[in-house]
């Protein structure tokens, strides 16, 4: 809250008219869709999944880690098995919150209880404007979404590159992103847990933009990541390799099965959630083995398949209902909770826009702590749209705005004003109006309310069209945040440094 | 209940697949913004509005009752004024849950409790489609949404004309528009409260399409009307006269302020909810005046202006705020609650999705009874879009779903087939989903959710144009319900009557 009226001393206030930079709470309780016995029976079914069937755990040092606290190999696949007290001792070690610290502080944000923070899209390999279509992504599209993301205070977060930077060599593409987030923001970011080096990397350079060291960042969460399982029950070397890296250095790992449906899990909502809260408390409680007590949160992505083409839908009703579902469990364990923002729309039209109004109305109310692909996603998440990313950030400020509570003073009741306007008068000129006006409402950003025949003469302009105009606007108004020029240097060198020792180590 | 799974003899079934006729009812709690204190700071606002400035009300009749009853005629303005005591002793015998009957019973409805019911669009004046453009409204449209309302099995009502048919006589308008509510449809219908003709034609077609007399109509409320006051503070004398006379027929009258913040209201949430509650309590006396215990219901339509222009929005933050504290007013004096799904869009574009996903997920979370303009409103209600008719059915299937509990058997669970599929495999053969997979996932009316490059080779095509087809491809497949050959014969002969009489009083 006390960040509520501060101003970065970045972004493109003069022209666009936002919402502070605040750290938002939801006053509302949850939506409940499980009922007690039906919640019951998931974590039941869950527990059952781990102890009678393991997890296929493709990581030597992982699986012994495991074994060393009490797992068990299954003789016959060599999956790894818990059983249910040893999943929930391990767990129980998992804050309920815990605060991701940015290199301006004023995005210091918390994670837990009913807080919510909103994050760009992440990891497309596309990106595409009306402009001039779609594209593979490219590391001028992804500078460009950081801008954005940089600019809009209702964007608490990076959680992954708002769009693949496919132009830039694979090895060191990360140095590169990393110093984008370092520079182009001041917000939290996301490393991939791909490996050891680029965790290492990205540990350094948080250290280097907020000038800490070891001992600080551990006590100061800085840098999170998501590992999502390879579902069903498989969960990847190099992920576990990263995953137990960040575990080390108190880092959050943010564990998200990627259960759809009918594909990766079960057809039943039931089945596909027990599968989902498996994979997420198991490999949850091996960060935990490594570091007791390291941030972790727990991951909701389960949705359906179009089961004509087997292709993956979002914004569904089964989607909103295990959103919520996912909610309660994550409660239930006290472990703070990552949602979506999601749709499967291939253009910015009205199915992107109410598959993400259904994303955002249930991740909402379900408590999601972090909302992930707020800005930009489409197409399941195969591209990064600059239009869509207006959309968004057009659906969460109103989303944000929803949540105020309505104040009933004396002077708001206006008992004065209504008896003064009277009977078929209007209130445009009272002075209980004039004096309020300015703040009373939330202000657009892509919304026309023109009556239709000035939006015909202004030129018809659909909402998507009026999106591409927004963000090149945004785009030129952009500025660069203050860094201290001795830690931009050390950034670069970091970066030119580590381009060269890896290009000799390839 | 009783009706789910039970099919109507029309529509459009064989190309159509939509969800079966139902009684809806919410099973989550409502979301209560306003704390116990606010509300009951709203309530006790609207009591001193009605007691110390009270309602113009144009209408001898309508205030000679109301003097009778105990209200006051203010001195100085005219205006009645009602004593809080006089206010809550009328309105406790409005029902709390009355049924609607339909000329076909298996669309009887319930509103009142935590039943909901979307209705069409109804009023505007225009109606458009993407062929056409924009043009007045005229009977062919009126008939085109009556059938597209006939088809959909998640429209329970017609709530007013979905277009105005502005090519009919003004006077005799009304015949021809209840003689296709009566004959292109089954569902319940609405009646203009505008003068006592218009509402005594309505009664005698309807005691005609239904095959009932007086007695029975009045046991058994057939026919709605929406009375929207003339904010500020005041009531017309032909609604009064239209609300007076469906009372005496206990029929239920729908009582909406029409309290847009900032114009015909207080700029203040807490003082626009305060003039809706004064005036829709004070006008749902008078039902109770004429008739204790007709039905009625509470109408909430507080928005807010666009305060550059004046220009009414819809879908607003403001908006669902005041959607959710009437749902909790309404409760408070146990009357069921009237919302809409509304937006202010001059397209079906992304804008008119996300305005009407935040009208309708606040209106299904107030525990709205009957949600009015469900399918084609536009431009805050002055154009019905054929397309927009078609995303709206969407979006309303879409939260009907949501409303799904989760079921979680030891079948749903699934256990052995996330054994049998094991890690890295997938579900899609697996007998557990192959008995499953047809019904498992709503299935979508306009979304499409193949990949880009199908998208793009299948034409590129946006949600609207999408819409576009599908509405006309229904509209071909309609087929006219049932009816008995002489009960229509005497619709059309009253009509013809009723046509000259009018004709020659004129």
């Amino acid at each position: 809250m006390s960040r509520r009226n501060r101003r970065s001393n970045t972004g493109a206030e003069k022209s666009l008219e936002q919402l502070p930079v605040k750290q938002l709470r939801n006053p509302f309780p949850p939506i409940e869709v499980l009922s007690p016995e039906a919640l019951e029976a998931i974590h039941d079914g869950s527990m059952r999944i781990l102890e009678d069937t393991g997890l296929q755990i493709v990581n030597d040092r992982a699986r012994a880690l495991m074994v060393e606290h009490g797992a068990k190999i299954d003789p016959g696949t060599g999956y790894v098995c818990m059983d249910r007290a040893l999943v929930m001792e391990k767990i129980a070690s998992v804050p309920s919150e815990f605060t991701l610290h940015a290199r301006n502080p004023i995005y210091n944000s918390v994670y837990g209880g009913n807080h919510i923070n909103f994050s760009t899209v992440a990891s497309p390999p596309n990106a595409s404007d009306l402009d001039h279509g779609r594209r593979s992504g490219n590391f001028e599209d992804y500078s460009r979404f950081l801008k954005l993301g940089q600019i809009f205070n209702v964007i608490g977060l990076f959680s992954g590159y708002p769009v693949e930077p496919t132009d830039l060599p694979a090895h060191t593409r990360h140095l590169d992103a990393y110093l984008g987030f370092t520079t182009l923001s001041e917000k939290p970011w996301h490393c991939y847990s791909l490996g050891n080096g680029k965790v290492e990397d990205a540990i350094e350079m948080i250290k280097l933009a907020r000038q800490i060291d070891d001992e600080t960042l551990k006590k100061q969460p800085s840098i999170l990541t998501v590992v999502n399982t390879n579902s069903p029950l498989k969960v990847d070397g190099p992920m576990l390799d990263g995953l137990m890296l960040m575990a080390e250095y108190n880092q959050p790992v943010v564990v998200t099965p990627f259960t759809l449906a009918g594909a990766m899990c079960p057809v039943t909502l039931g089945g596909a959630l027990a599968q989902q809260n498996a994979e997420a408390l198991g490999v949850i409680a091996i960060t935990q083995m490594v570091s007791p007590g390291a941030p972790a949160m727990y991951g909701g992505f389960t949705s359906n398949v179009d089961m004509k083409t087997g292709a993956p839908a979002f914004g569904t009703p089964e989607y909103a209902r295990a959103v919520l579902a996912g909610g309660q469990l994550s409660r239930k364990y006290a472990i703070p909770y990552r949602t979506s923002n999601v749709n499967a729309a291939n253009a910015p039209d009205a199915q992107s826009a109410w598959e993400s109004e259904m994303s955002l109305w249930s991740a909402v109310m379900a408590h999601g702590n972090l909302i992930k692909h707020s800005g930009g996603w489409l197409e399941g998440g195969l591209c990064a749209s600059f239009e869509k990313f207006i959309l968004d950030m057009e659906m969460v400020q109103m989303m944000v705005e929803t949540l105020k509570p309505i104040t009933v003073t004396e002077e708001d009741l206006a008992l004065e004003a209504i008896k003064e306007v009277g009977a078929g008068g209007h209130h445009f000129g009272t002075s209980h109006t004039m004096s309020r006006y300015k703040d009373a409402f939330y202000k657009p950003l892509v919304a026309d309310w023109s009556n239709f025949e000035t939006w015909e003469e202004t030129g018809s302009k659909t909402a998507d069209q009026r999106a591409n105009t927004i963000f090149k606007e945004l785009l030129a108004s952009y500025q660069k945040p203050a860094i201290d020029p001795a830690v931009e240097e050390s950034l670069t060198a970091y970066v030119e440094k580590r381009r060269s020792e890896i290009k000799v180590q390839w």
